[in-house]
């Protein structure tokens, strides 16, 4: 099944609904302009429709595969990852400085979408690379950006994050990797594992980022550093030296992604891997929390990336397929989509994604702000927006996206448990996204605890108080859509009001823990509620408008309708279970589970 | 991991909450007293722990396999089948007359719950070989039962269902098989899809029952046969002849279930394929209807066997895996077990399961009643409610199974998605559930139509009326926990019946057809909610005996707490999702999906 990037809807959510010109009136944005990234999203939709979608299938069935001397991903990816950095796509978000091309979040957020939907496997790689330049750009000596930033940014060296050892997940504190000091450098012993195209043969060399800790380390989280290991030397006048002392011993046979290698990294096996210190010592976890808000998110728009491939595919097998006479066409010589369970599969997929990806371009948009408005204050309330926004984006988006590709092998009847039929492929993939980057628990703790508790709401205030803007601007209207939209908004904001009230009002975390995942994935519904309705108001502002077309502008206001008449009502159910069931979640003795 | 079969918990089910001493007050069920089906189970236990489930990991690694001469089953399959033959376990239901032990189907449907948690591909084999019996027995001459039965209800011969066809899913009016009179059989040819066990070396002979059109048959879905189609031919005696014209010409390569093999068969390849009108001619729909109710509660069974299987696993890991300290030991040096939101993970799992199970088990005995009672009115009434709660058990339960199966996923974090944990192997398993044997919206189409609009709403007034009978109880008792089930009992209710009141108002079938799939996972969940309320009342009775398992039967009456709490707010949102989005549904224009 090809892909067709959704161009139009990503531009309407950006344009219409994000407000990327106000993203451009900041100073270091200008170049965003709505032609800018029109044309930078069409370019993308050619690339990833005709290069990066054919390999999807491939990549899935070939897998990477490992051997002695490393890992040989899939037939034709070394050719498209030549291309992906022919083009530049990988620089869209970095500084200029480094040879990126300085665009705004919001607007390489709504590209990388379009990497994840054509084949997630593929869009790995650069994301991970990002996660590392972040870390570099933010943390690094002036000396290291310069060493391996411009490579990095212009995508011939790729990035990893090592994190992740078989007793230390969730948990980094109990990491082992040791790193001793040795003249300039550091020599790291230890292994990793789950590293994400911690070996490859795209790229000439892999530049890894991994926590370890210094001999003086002391006990727990404050005690890990941050090294960068680069896989081959890196010499002074930039050429490659000497393959370091690190190498992919073995990579996972998984549910999905089998095109993007999951790898065990051992460091040192012949003495010890060079690694060189970022920033300053037991500093590490720190710096990667500060670009794991921007790795978050962008796992978050995979969630609704692949859910997005997904829904292409059902809509096609839908239209195509023929079977029994259908009530909403009356005659059974048209497609299954006319029966009306089908259009109910679609409309939930489609509106749901609609409503995460403008979440996800909502929250980027945020930290857009965050970084280049002059006024300090606007910066800051729009950090804290961004903050508050990206474990549910994270969380709500990937929970949220194996639902839908689970929706897409259901329209699929038999056929969709297949495997040549491809529709699997999406499920099976999409199935790490709640998992990797921080559980959804992970995402939950976050939500309620640093983002919420810790501010005590205020982060939460300011969205449920933008949130009711929308529904005064909804009841103002006398549009069918947008009253009906207004009616369900109302009871969930209220809902979401009760709930917030009662999370702020425990002293003890436990119970708020028991059901913060709840917690998430109601604030999450909402939140996509919020920016249908904002949808909806810009359809219908739109509409006003000489040369508007009418059709694809009511489809807008029917799907923010849909979205609510069929989400929204999941808010106020998750305001009693959140309240309701904390307290028997954790009463039950451990011996009668 | 190893597999242990629940049997204390499926015990408690049958003997205190479905009420199996009632059912074995019946005429032909004497023998199915408590310490019969305890025996039973016990026996069962140790044959699918032991024999079943160490099989299914390789099943799903090697699969089943194709070449000319046939399938082949994974390794140790045809000796594991072989114990199971002898152990008279696919006799258990069976008619007395055919070799069967007539045992009520609450007890076998108890007993099927192990084959499908052991090894749910295994189970598959004598599930098809059941309902291939069920249409034999209800509608076959008894020439036609004295030569089939006895072998196939002994389990030395399998049987298959072939209805599909590439055209011909859910409309199977668009069958094109034909069925040609000759002497004193017919010839077949056509082609069928997904059969399940169309082939296989675990017996000596497949008895096909098969879907095809005779010459003169009338356009639709009345002018379909039922056909016999024996692998070999069977001679008078009893001994096996020639091959027949059929046989399977591949197998799909599918997500899951890889051991159980689903075969594309093709019939007449020289001529036509023997076979055997069942019944009258264009009947043979309506034959399998009367037998798919049973196909379908044990498709439901699979659903939340499969689960139970994930919840034992998920189990295990949480008590192993420690990371990090956490909440509910308040130390580093016990199980994720004891973080919130893996202890809300599994308490979702197993209250599921368990209102699951009473659901089917409910279901199974109104059968049972139906099939024995003295009293005419007393058979219809059970009949009316066995069939009423059909789609629910299959639809609800294998949704719910695989949202359950994808929790247990998750509680095994990135472990989750390697392969070799297994965790993985379940989702895909179970994710066929929902769509064979009639998809779930095919239940819910069932459910609005034929089960609840075509009768007047009797059958759902009647489940009403006793599910607040059981309200009323509950309110009744000071015990904490059941007045909480109470308080969310009643809201729920009233839901319920203020969406049957809608749906029995509507007089087009459109906007009920848009959301029947939520009307059927609302009663699903009410009524697992129902028979969780039964489950503790039962449990607080028990306790006033001398010997009772305090401790026990607590966990029995805060599991339906936490369901209550969890699960019966979704009746409400359903109720508003049901009422508020059916018209959205159906409302966009198809050419802006």
């Amino acid at each position: 099944m090809s892909y067709n990037a959704p161009v139009r809807d990503i531009a309407f959510m950006l344009n219409h609904v994000v407000g990327l010109a106000d993203v451009a009136k900041l100073e270091g944005f200008e170049e965003a302009t709505e032609e800018l990234a029109t044309a930078v999203l069409e370019e993308s939709a050619r690339f990833t429709s005709e290069v990066l979608g054919p390999l999807n299938s491939v990549g899935d069935a070939e897998g990477a595969t490992w051997d002695e001397d490393g890992v040989k991903t899939a037939p034709g990816w070394v050719d498209a990852y030549a291309q992906f950095v022919e083009s530049g796509w990988g620089a869209l978000s970095f500084p200029v400085a480094y040879g990126g091309q300085g665009l705004p979040m919001c607007l390489s957020s709504a590209v990388q979408e379009m990497w994840h939907s054509s084949n997630m496997s593929f869009g790995l790689c650069p994301l991970l690379t990002q996660g590392a330049v972040d870390a570099l750009a933010h943390h690094a000596s002036d000396e290291m950006k310069d060493r391996f930033l411009p490579k990095m940014v212009e995508g011939v060296w790729s990035g990893t994050m090592n994190l992740t050892e078989p007793q230390a997940g969730t948990d980094l504190a109990a990491i082992r990797t040791k790193a001793e000091p040795k003249d300039d450098h550091y020599l790291i012993t230890g292994q990793k594992i789950y590293i994400t195209y911690g070996d490859h043969d795209m790229t000439e060399n892999i530049i890894h980022l991994v926590l370890a800790k210094l001999p003086d380390a002391p006990e727990g989280v404050k005690g890990i550093s941050l090294f960068v290991v680069p896989k081959f030397m890196v010499n002074d006048d930039g050429s490659l030296g000497e393959k370091n002392d690190v190498r992919c011993v073995s990579i996972e046979h998984k549910l999905g992604i089998h095109a993007s290698p999951t790898c065990v990294m051992s460091y040192g096996d012949n003495g010890g891997a060079v690694g060189y210190l970022v920033g300053k010592p037991h500093h590490g976890l720190m710096y990667m929390f500060t670009m794991m808000n921007q790795a978050r998110h962008a796992v978050g728009v995979q969630g609704y990336g692949i859910a997005e491939r997904a829904y292409q595919q059902a809509l096609a097998y839908a239209n195509d397929r023929k079977q029994g006479p259908t009530l909403l066409s009356g005659n059974d010589s048209e497609g299954i989509i006319n029966h009306p369970d089908v259009r109910r599969m679609l409309m939930t997929m489609r509106s749901s994604i609609e409503a995460m990806r403008g979440l996800a371009l909502d929250c980027a948009a945020a930290f857009d702000i965050a970084a280049k408005h002059p006024d300090a204050a606007v910066r800051e309330a729009a950090q804290r927006r961004g903050e508050l926004l990206t474990p549910l984006v994270k969380g709500w988006s990937t929970e949220l996206g194996v639902e839908l590709c689970s929706l897409g092998v259901q329209i699929h009847g038999g056929m969709g448990f297949i495997e040549e039929t491809g529709a699997a492929q999406h499920l099976r993939d999409a199935r790490i996204t709640p998992i990797y980057e921080g559980t959804t628990a992970i995402q939950a703790n976050d939500l309620i605890g640093r983002k919420s508790a810790r501010d005590g709401g205020q982060g939460l205030n300011e969205l449920m108080d933008d949130m009711k803007s929308v529904l005064e601007e909804l009841k103002a209207s006398n549009e069918v859509n947008l009253k009906a939209v207004a009616a369900r908004l109302a009871p969930a904001i209220d809902a979401a009001e009760q709930a917030n009230e009662w999370l702020l009002g425990q002293n003890d975390p436990t119970q708020p823990s028991a059901t913060s995942v709840e917690f998430l994935m109601m604030h999450g519904r909402l939140a996509g509620g919020w920016i249908m309705a904002r949808t909806a108001l810009a359809a219908v502002a739109e509409k006003q408008k000489a040369d508007a077309d009418d059709a694809y502008l009511d489809a807008k206001t029917l799907l923010a309708r849909y979205y609510a008449e069929r989400m929204l009502p999941l808010v106020e159910s998750g305001k009693t279970i959140i309240m309701d069931s904390a307290e028997s979640t954790i009463s039950l003795d451990i011996a009668q589970l």
